[in-house]
Formats: structure tokens, sequence, C-alpha cells
């Protein structure tokens, strides 16, 4: 139990939304065919925007909402699954467009892909428990770059936009806290759910002969099957290090990797459909910053109050298994 | 302070090295220029090897030397400046290399460029104070992709290679610790080090027409008064934190940024020459992999020893300036 609360979220969506009905025409699906597989109706693409930018954006929402400015943050984290450049760390490139080049606040990256604010707020919490850190900016921000047009089933899933959460020490008076959290990665399943350019294992120069080398790629149903081996023992693991049980979750807020994968989830875990947090249906699937902005949703729409207990809950690309409790 | 212990550490250089000579006649430079330009007689380049594979070698090298098995890790944190795929993690790579691929040990990655390996001791030192994590496997795998090879002055410099520090709670009769760290991020530098492609800033598919934005490149010398403005007061600010002297430090491991900028920054700081750590001359600067081989080196000749005090210390694109103030 670490005595960490989150002050604030943020959300930042690009301008330019895409829907369920472009995408079919663009793709020469029948109409109705994005709805029904990827449940998508719309999602919103960068037009111009850096992840940085959008980062920059979500974090000043999260900023005005605490009644903060940049320079009470005393530290910066990205937890995007993506970087924006090769170097530096995204987290610089957020500081910078904040205003805050000359501050010196500590600004690095934490990537466990699409579970990546989980871990970045997992991490934290003990540093902020132990006096190290005071309030601390956590940025996920994606661009799904990497889609295969020619695989419908994913680039139907993917949306851009950026989350931000403030988190910091608890006051004596308050309850908020985190109460469990767990991590588990199984890299026999490292390779269901890879884009294998953009690091230092593929040049570039490759991208000429070798285009699909740089595309997401997924084996959904390898990913299906290792996610129904160990999501169950997982959560249930998880509810009872946190000393709770289902009733007493106010809402369970999942990676939004699909609509369906929500609906199997749900399922697999027997959590009540009322409690189960969805935006992919106007967001998509945004990779790491699916989580904080599903975070910032439930509380803009009232379904996470001050008090509520609730657990954070997805899958990574790795393979890997995440979640939190927290009172909220 | 944080009692926590480096249990062991290991390093892993690919077979293949190239030599000043090599690379002067390569770049059609006098005899001579290499070794006074860049003080690097050789260093090593992959040649088939992959950072995770390295990164594997390493981690098994730390393993063998500490005496345990990876079942033996409860956490795997990969501390590379750059990832070897877009997705997933480079710790998910490293773990499935290490044949622990069910074994569901936590797998990311912290990324401060230069400084990851710093980042990710400090704060994994807090969750192993607390209790969440007993030992916990540091690695950090580079290959230097991105040199622009008409830019004589940064292709001399690196090398490829990997190193590892296993590290764990100290047992109640010892005395090793963390005394001290801190890490601060000046974005007004974020463009002097760079190398735009990689992320999502830039398609692969513009690497055709604008190869140029998918290599590294530095403002020596921005970066050398940028570190001129700051090094000083952040190495007394922490030396002061840690409550030691310079006389009561054994070492100074710095980042293996270039012979160069190692001669610079001790003068600056006023270190003497034999308490530096040097390992350039004969490993490049191997980006994120260069502080802990140089810890790993230290080791390994004698120089650091257990009850001896030590700083790791340097700087990273970001701009960022990180260190840490240990007993050995």
């Amino acid at each position: 139990m670490r005595r960490v609360k989150i002050l604030s979220t943020g959300k930042y969506l690009p301008k330019k939304q895409v829907t369920a009905q472009e995408l079919e025409s663009r793709l020469g699906l029948p109409p109705g065919w994005v709805e029904k597989k990827s449940g998508v109706l719309v999602r919103h693409f960068v037009d111009g925007e850096t992840a940085s930018e959008m980062g920059a954006f979500a974090a000043k929402d999260a900023l005005v909402t605490a009644g903060l400015s940049i320079n009470e943050i005393d530290c910066i984290i990205c937890t995007s699954g993506i970087p924006e450049q090769a170097i530096p760390c995204t987290a610089a490139l957020i500081q910078k467009h904040l205003g805050a080049g000359d501050s010196g606040i500590p600004a690095f990256d934490i990537n466990s892909t699409c579970l990546s604010f989980l871990t970045g707020l997992d991490m934290v919490s003990y540093l902020i428990a132990a006096g190290r850190y005071s309030r601390v900016l956590l940025v996920a921000s994606e661009i799904a770059m990497g889609l295969d047009w020619n695989d419908k089933e994913s680039c139907t899933l993917f949306g851009d936009g950026a989350a931000a959460a403030i988190v910091a020490k608890t006051e004596e008076t308050d309850t908020s806290r985190i109460l469990a959290s767990n991590l588990e990665t199984y890299s026999k399943g490292a390779h269901l759910t890879e884009c294998q350019g953009g690091g230092n294992k593929h040049h570039p120069q490759e991208y000429a002969s070798h285009p699909e080398t740089f595309l997401f790629r997924m084996d959904g149903r390898g990913v299906y099957r290792l996610a129904s081996e160990r999501l169950p023992g997982f959560f249930a693991g998880l509810l009872q290090a946190s000393g709770l049980r289902m009733a007493d979750l106010q809402l369970v807020i999942p990676h939004q990797a699909s609509l369906m994968a929500m609906r199997l989830l749900r399922k697999q875990l027997d959590i009540p459909e009322e409690k189960l947090m969805v935006i992919a249906h106007n967001h998509g699937n945004t990779i790491a910053a699916s989580v904080p902005m599903a975070l910032h949703e439930a509380i803009a729409q009232g379904k996470l109050q001050r008090g509520d207990r609730c657990m954070l809950l997805g899958t990574s690309a790795g393979f890997s298994v995440g979640g939190i409790v927290l009172e909220y």
C-alpha cells in the first residue's frame, strides 16, 4: 500500500476524426464491417501534431485541473509505447513543449508497450511514498504509425492521442492510495505482437526492400490463448493482494485493446458490464495512452469519484499482464 | 539512503574489433587522426548479434558471478538508450533469450538515453528498499546504428556491447548502499544531441529521400556549453547530499562520452586523474551500456572493492545530468 494520489488527469485528441464509414470506403469494405468487427465508430488521427506536442497539451489539461504550474512538478515520465525520436527520450521533448527547458525537472521514459502508464505509475508511487518526488507528471502520447493497411482487422482498431496524470503524496486527512499492483511478463509471447523495425535490429534503409518489417503485426489467436491462460489467475491474485472483492470495485479500467478483447476479458473475469470502462468506440486503441485516457474519461464522466476503488488492468506486447488497484 | 547492493555485474563485447587504423583507412584519414581526436584505439561492432542477445550474454555473466539462476531474479529492466524493435520492449526480448519466457518475471524498459542505467538503478532502488522486488537484473545493450560516416568526429567514437548488473537489498551485516542520487533535465538542449528518426515523428519511408533524418547528430560545442553550465553545481550538490567529499570517493565512473569530454569533466570537477575510471580507449562510447561497462571493468580490475565509495556520473541527450553516489 502506498499513500499516493492521482491529483488530476488530462487528455488531448487530434482534431482530425476518422469514422468507420470513411475507413470502410478507403479499404473497400462493406458498410457496417468496421463497426461490427472492431467496434470503433470514430478515432482521431494526427494532422501535423507530434507526440510530444499532444503530450504537452494533455499535461497542460492536467495541470490546469490540479491548479498547478509546471514549476510545481518535480519529475516528468513519458509512458508512451513508441518514442517520438530515437534520441532523446520523449519526456525531454514534452518538457520542452511545456516551456520548462531550463527547469532541470528530471525527465525520462518508461516502456512496457501498452502497459507503460501502469508501469510508470506503479514504479513512481514508491519514489513518491519515499519522499524522493513530490508531484510527478505522467504522460502517454501515441501515434499509430506502423499500421498495415492491408490488415483490415488491425488497421481499423487504432487511434492517436495523449493522456496525462499528476500524482502526489496523499495528505494526512485523505484516503487515496494504491492498494496493490503487479506486472508479469511471459516472453514466450514476445513475437505474437510486434513491430520489428524502428529499433537497432533493422536499419531504416531496409524499408525500401522490406516495408513489412516496419509494420505492426499481431497474432490475435496466440494473444487470446496466452491472455486466457494468464489473465484469470493474475486478476484473482491482484484482487486478493488488494484485500478487496469485485463487489468493492466501482470500476475496472482496462486497456482498450479492442471491443472484442474487452468483451472476452469481461466474461473471463466475470466483471459486470456496468463496471467496465469502455472508450474504444470513440477513441480506438491508443496504445499506452489508452488506460490513462479511459481513467480520464471515467473521472470526467463521474463514473469514478473520490473514495471509489478501481482497477487499471491490461495486457501488452511482451507478452505482459499488468494491473493496479487504487482508491481514487 | 537506500540499503541496496550491487551483487554482481556482467559484460559482453562483440567479437569483431575495429581499430583506429582500420577506421582511418576506411574514412581516408591520416594515420594517428582517430587516436588523437577520439582517443578510441579499438571498439567492437556487432557481426550478427542483436542487442537482446548481447544483453542476455551480459546478464548470464552477471548471474554466474552472483551464483544465481534467472529464476531467482524477480524483475528485468532494460536500460538501453535505443530499443531493439519498436514493439515490444527490449527487456521482454532479453527475458526470452535468458530462457525465462514462461517465468512471468516483470520486464520493462527505462530510457534517459546515455543515463538510462543510472535512472533504472536509481528508480528500482526504491522498489527494492520497499520490498517490492528482491533481486533485479538491469541490462543495457547498444548497437550504434545511426552513425553518420561523413561526420568523422562522431563516427569514430562509438562502439557496440552490453553490460548488466544484479541489484538486491543489502543484508543486515553489510554496509553497501546508495548514498545519494539525482537527475536533472534541461530540454533547452533537447535538440543538441539527437536522432530524429526511429520513432513516430518520421516514417521509415522518409529514409529514401532524407537519410540524414535517421542519423545521429551532435552539436558538440552546444553540449559542452550546457555541460559546463550545469555539471559543477550538480556534482557539488550530489556530493553534499551524499555527505562525502571528493577525498572519500575511491572512484568516479563517468559516462564514456569521449576521451576529450572526460578530460574536460575531470578538470572542471577537479577529479584526480587516478580516480577517474576510463574504458573509452578500448570500448568506445557504448551509449547507455557505457556506465555499467565501466562499473564492471572497475570491479574486474580491482579498482572498486567492497566498502569503497564511488560516483556514477554522466550527461546525456535530453539534455540531462545524472549521478549516483554509492558504497559498493
